[in-house]
């Protein structure tokens, strides 16, 4: 206890929950019957063995997330839901099997072995999985779970090594430490099973050797009374053998495991399936890298996949079972020399029986489940009240589980089985997670404060492994790195592949208009003006002509003025003061007729065509304008300030002008099906609608975007086409305006039309593409 | 006048007195003593045969200017200024003889022909001037002058040709409209002679072979009584056999050079130095190219160097020529046999007599030259009166000088060598303009509106041979090009060779420091925030600790405040206020101790590095910091919004909370040889003082600074560094910012120290090295 004053002393409690975490999910693809698909694991995310975040386990239908290893809970959380997401948004009509126990699975020759590339690399992954194959089943490879990798703040293992005194080196100290966690766990891992455990119930297509014959249970399951978590009984993924490593001191335990392997018990150290796995720092040199750097971190392996949350892991239990290791790295041991056969006895029964109230050994001693599971959480509530780590709520909740069983995941499976059977509580939740999914297809949870378009450059680059760093959150500036090759990105568009002057060519619209016009591609003809006096005397010339007044420089349409038909005198002097109160400079320019298109350009590619109508509304003979725009803005597909696909129509000074033209105020009541522009500006962030055209258009206007873009060195680049006919290519056409940061996301999810993937365009333009074999 | 009828009613006069104009002007290269310097052309202007403005002529001490064709006067005027200017700042201690006839030259063997590469095209320059030698002797070869090259806006030639209902093709009525307007200008050329000759005097040096023998005239000159224009009499640059091309029409023109060449009289078109020269489209191809495409412009040959002008040329003087051009466009001519005789007969009686109102030769008539010319500018008014020109004052001009000889530029010169001596008088005109162009160096004339980076690199094209074209003026926005080689630059240092996210990192100060760090290099600790009130809860605790407060992503140290001993909370609560309202986000870093350098890299290199000292002053004594500062920015070197090197210090609300921690108010009089700072930040936008440090620091931050700059990926980078002692690689040191768009004008003209040519480093980097052979 003394310790744990100085460590109180020593540190405030945000730091003490921080730490190293990472995790690993897997989760097999199945149909909407709950039958384990034979498709390949989709090609987008490239090579299995080179993507670090999604891959496949043993079958190409096993998918794998790995999260990368964050210093908190919640980014670690939100990566793993985002694993989920991305992969979901991928797999067509497939599902994400939701929970450890297999689905509907085929015989053992019908699983289908993940496939690799014909290499060295491939070759030795799928000889593996093959010996795998041969040694344990099939069907005992698509046991999914839950790998939960952690290591303490590497402050607070200083702090203690200090502290302690220990004749040890400090690495010796972490080793020693690390072991004494481990034994502490394997000695409390029941009751982890307890409270995490979620498979109380297996497909009647399960192979269920190891265990006595179960019950049938539900039309579709099998069961037996008080059954907790099949996958940490025998009949989960275990050795053949029982295996006890020695986990006194580093050596012994290394010592164990040469004897294992010699011994023929497992073919390497991987093969061992212990509760907890010790890692070193280089496992793929698992042994000697041991040996000489010691322990770096540990591996939980009980907690059965959580099929209640579309992670997989809920977040409070990530937050549990770290305060239960900070709990577990100051508890004394006891010594019982059959510590490790007790344990194991105790997973056991708690796995098959543990929904009653059983006797496990402690000990040697009988000990109800109940009375040790409070003993143990009490001491960790204290623990947590005495460092003030805030999680008391979640403790609670684990005392109440003790209390009663009801409230147990395992539990409230068996439930949903009984009502509706095996496959179908599974598929139900697998559904409802990928309609949650669906519905918020343009978010990215965790980075819902970006833009959409950082949005989906985030989700591009979780696909392709690609790691990434939110460098200014407020700025939408992220860090891309993949092996040698670092891109920052700002706003999703703004990067190195653009040179700072061909951004400033596009800004400028004189100077677009001027280098576009020597390029041979048309464009409106006009003037710019620098004071008011001087745009007012030309455009005194301009009453009832079809003009266009704008901003020199701005953008998003803001403060654009469009007069078809020409205007007043009056109006046209108010759109001029409308347009100078966005810039200094301004446009005159003729008005082009036709409509106007976003040729979205990247690279050498026309990746998109979108056609933008401009704000509007239909009428229903009963509500005036101001109602119908607060109608539509209802849509939460409409939002503010470019954080949803649409934006919401306002109804400022340039709709009032805009309406003026065709006669009509904010309070006319257009008739039914009558439509109503309120823009003659098509932007979608001025509350535009956004139609799909990609397959549209004419090649011509293709070439002549390609070019535009070119002629200014764009990469990437949003030009503003303005055409009659958009599927002729002899149709008149002028551009309108270049964009150096084109927003991607309108392409993503068009209010009509077919969602074009944007960022994987950019991400191809940024040097990571797909990695292939 | 008909046709003048219909011109008057189809064009606006600002339309009329547009064209097509080109000057070349030569100037010798001489000594403070009036002698012809024998050293080489200026190496900056590389290679003489591919620097389209400014090569040599005959004698490698013979500058030749050469403006672009212009549409309009004033452009063309400023062109050949600044021609002058940009070469006159690359000559040392030498200058530019102002004048037509050559300063003090040495004997014909001793006259530096121009050197070329050893190549083909460089062989053949070198050959034809050793023809010119041995054929006109060398002192001839010196005689230099002004060529006028014009053609008539296209759109008028195009009205006329309609309008004459012509039989013949649009090209030939061209061809027939020049040549008239070049017999017309033959015709009177005597009179352009007598309003623009300036060589009524020459050196005692110069070769007078073909005219009878000269007075003394001064010290150190020859004339006679009446002469004007030495340079237009025989003793001029003239045909050793007095040539009459035939003017009747194209045809004829082309048969009588062939004639001439055929008859050996000259080697081929180039060498027949008429008063006027018919240009083709292929002036290379002189002969085929006429007689395919007809005539182009006309080339005039007759007006001398005005030495009271900078440019060897008034603005006025090139009004009234292209008025004068107009004139003769409608001019009807008489019909006179002996024309071409006459005229010449004219010329040389103008050139020898002319300030005396001696008698012409008109159609066989004697008429009293200032009948003539009074006659001529009469109609002359007219026509500008009728046509609303605007060019009465000039043509008012012109006639007072036809009244009184004693204003013509010949006059004037005659006074001032009668007084001087005729080195003296020019060499004192010389050093007036050398002086000039010293005092406003750091101006490019007619570009003064522009930023002084952007002059600067204007310049620096211009000696280069890079055309360039101002595409936006307000927003500094300019167009170079050379050959293939397009490149748009803004702001001097916002070039196609940063990549936008490069500069994108370099305006977050967040993200540049974190870049910075993982590439190892130092910055100071500090954090951002973005709300006032998070800022001011961590500030609290910075209390009378060394601190910096700044936006974010402003930039020229606006709403920088440093505390260097810290301050009270007040003040520190007042800097997050003024920094706050500069950005939405704020830094707050540690101070670091030393003293700022901004290190200019450029490429791979440190090009410049300064030391800016914050804005300060020095007290008297009497005066208060009030009146030192207004006394201070007296200093023509400051001014205001970057429009000279230095800027003018302000008394705003940073300088007040500055003083404040000196104890100090604006009411305050500093001691003698007090020296009070008026800023922490040493920006020479907030008035700082620059001082050229490049050849003093220690290599080691020269590294570091490239390093800085190459870890975001910039070409173009201000590296502002921190460093205790500069001079000693130990000192310790840290970035404080990167700047994507550093001013080059500091370092160009910095308060004390070196002045670095970094224009010259900008065109390297563009791919504008200077051309070699």
């Amino acid at each position: 206890m003394n310790m744990i004053n100085k460590v109180k002393e020593k540190f405030r409690p945000e730091q003490l929950m921080k730490g190293n975490f990472g995790i690993e999910r897997e989760g097999l693809r199945c149909d909407r019957n709950g039958r384990l698909v034979t498709t390949p694991h989709p090609e987008v995310f490239g090579n299995k063995l080179k993507n670090p975040y999604i891959t496949t386990d043993f079958s190409e239908s096993q998918l794998e997330f790995i999260t990368p290893v964050f210093n908190n809970i919640d980014d670690t959380y939100t990566f793993l839901e985002n694993l989920y997401d991305v992969t979901m948004s991928e797999l067509g009509s497939e599902l994400i099997w939701p929970q450890s126990m297999p689905c509907n699975v085929p015989s053992d020759n019908k699983i289908p072995i993940a496939q690799f590339c014909n290499n060295e690399q491939g070759k030795e992954a799928s000889n593996y999985r093959k010996h795998l194959l041969s040694k344990y089943g099939g069907k005992k490879q698509l046991l999914s779970g839950i790998h939960y990798n952690f290591s303490f703040d590497e402050k607070l293992l200083e702090f203690l090594y200090k502290q302690s005194k220990s004749p040890h080196t400090y690495q010796g100290f972490k080793s020693q430490t690390y072991l004494r966690v481990a034994r502490n766990y394997l000695r409390y891992r029941w009751l982890i099973i307890y409270l995490l455990g979620s498979t109380s119930v297996v497909h009647t297509s399960y192979d269920m050797t190891g265990v006595p014959t179960l019950d049938k249970f539900g039309k579709d399951g099998f069961s037996c009374d008080g059954a907790l978590s099949f996958r940490n009984s025998k009949a989960g993924y275990v050795n053949r053998v029982e295996l006890y490593p020695n986990y006194s001191n580093i050596d012994n335990y290394i010592n164990s495991l040469i004897k294992f392997v010699r011994d023929g018990l497992i073919e390497s150290p991987k093969e061992l399936y212990t509760q907890v796995r010790i890692k070193a720092y280089d496992n793929n040199n698992f042994l000697a890298s041991l040996k000489q750097d010691g322990v770096n971190y540990l591996e939980y392996r009980s907690i059965d996949i959580n099929p209640f949350d579309r992670a997989g892991l809920a977040k409070n239990d990530i937050y549990f079972m770290h305060l239960f290791n900070l709990f577990l790295l100051f508890k004394e041991e006891t010594i019982n020399m059959k510590w490790q056969q007790e344990a194991l006895a105790n997973q056991y029964h708690v796995a098959m029986n543990g929904l009653y109230d059983i006797s496990l050994m402690r000990d040697g001693q009988q000990v109800k489940k109940s009375d040790w599971a409070m003993e143990l959480l009490n001491e960790v509530m204290e623990f947590n009240n005495f460092l003030q780590l805030g999680q008391n709520d979640i403790v609670q909740g684990m005392m109440d589980k003790v209390k009663d069983a009801s409230l147990t995941y395992a539990h409230k499976m068996l439930m949903q089985v009984e009502q509706l059977g095996y496959i179908e509580a599974n598929i139900r939740l697998a559904r409802k997670y990928k309609k949650q999914v669906y519905d918020t297809r343009y978010l990215l949870s965790g980075y819902e404060d970006l833009e959409l378009s950082t949005q989906q450059i985030i989700k591009e680059s979780i696909k392709r492994g690609v790691a990434f760093e939110v460098v200014d959150r407020k700025e939408n500036f992220i860090k891309l790195k993949r092996d040698g090759n670092v891109q920052y990105v700002k706003q999703a568009t703004k990067t190195g592949k653009d040179s700072y002057i061909t951004t400033l060519i596009m800004e400028n619209k004189t100077v677009t208009k001027k280098v576009l016009k020597e390029n041979g591609i048309k464009v409106p003809k006009g003037n710019d003006f620098d004071t008011i006096d001087n745009a007012k005397e030309v455009i005194s010339r301009l009453v009832d002509k079809p003009v266009v007044i704008k901003p020199k420089t701005t953008n998003y349409g803001l403060g654009i003025s469009i007069f078809p038909a020409g205007a007043t005198q009056d109006d046209l002097f108010a759109a001029v003061d409308v347009a100078f109160s966005h810039d200094k400079s301004i446009l005159v320019e003729e008005f082009i007729a036709g409509r106007e298109y976003r040729f979205l350009v990247i690279g050498d590619e026309v990746v998109a065509i979108l056609r933008r109508i401009p704000a509007n509304v239909i009428g229903d003979g009963m509500l005036s304008i101001t109602k119908l725009v607060e109608e539509k803005n209802n849509d939460p597909l409409r939002g503010q300030g470019h954080k949803t696909p649409l934006e919401k129509i306002k109804l400022g000074k340039i709709e009032e002008l805009c309406l003026k033209q065709s006669g009509y105020d904010f309070d006319y009541v257009p008739e039914v099906g009558e439509l109503v522009y309120l823009r003659e500006n098509s932007n979608i962030s001025t509350g535009g609608d956004s139609v799909d055209f990609t397959d549209k258009a004419a090649d011509y206007f293709k070439y002549i975007a390609v070019k535009a873009a070119k002629s200014v060195g764009a990469s990437i680049c949003g030009v503003d086409l303005m055409v009659r006919d958009i599927t002729s290519d002899r149709s008149a056409y002028a551009i309108i305006e270049l964009n150096f940061n084109p927003a991607i996301h309108m392409h993503c999810y068009p209010y009509k039309g077919i969602e074009r993937n944007i960022a994987a365009k950019v991400l191809d333009l940024l040097g990571y593409p797909v990695i292939g074999c």
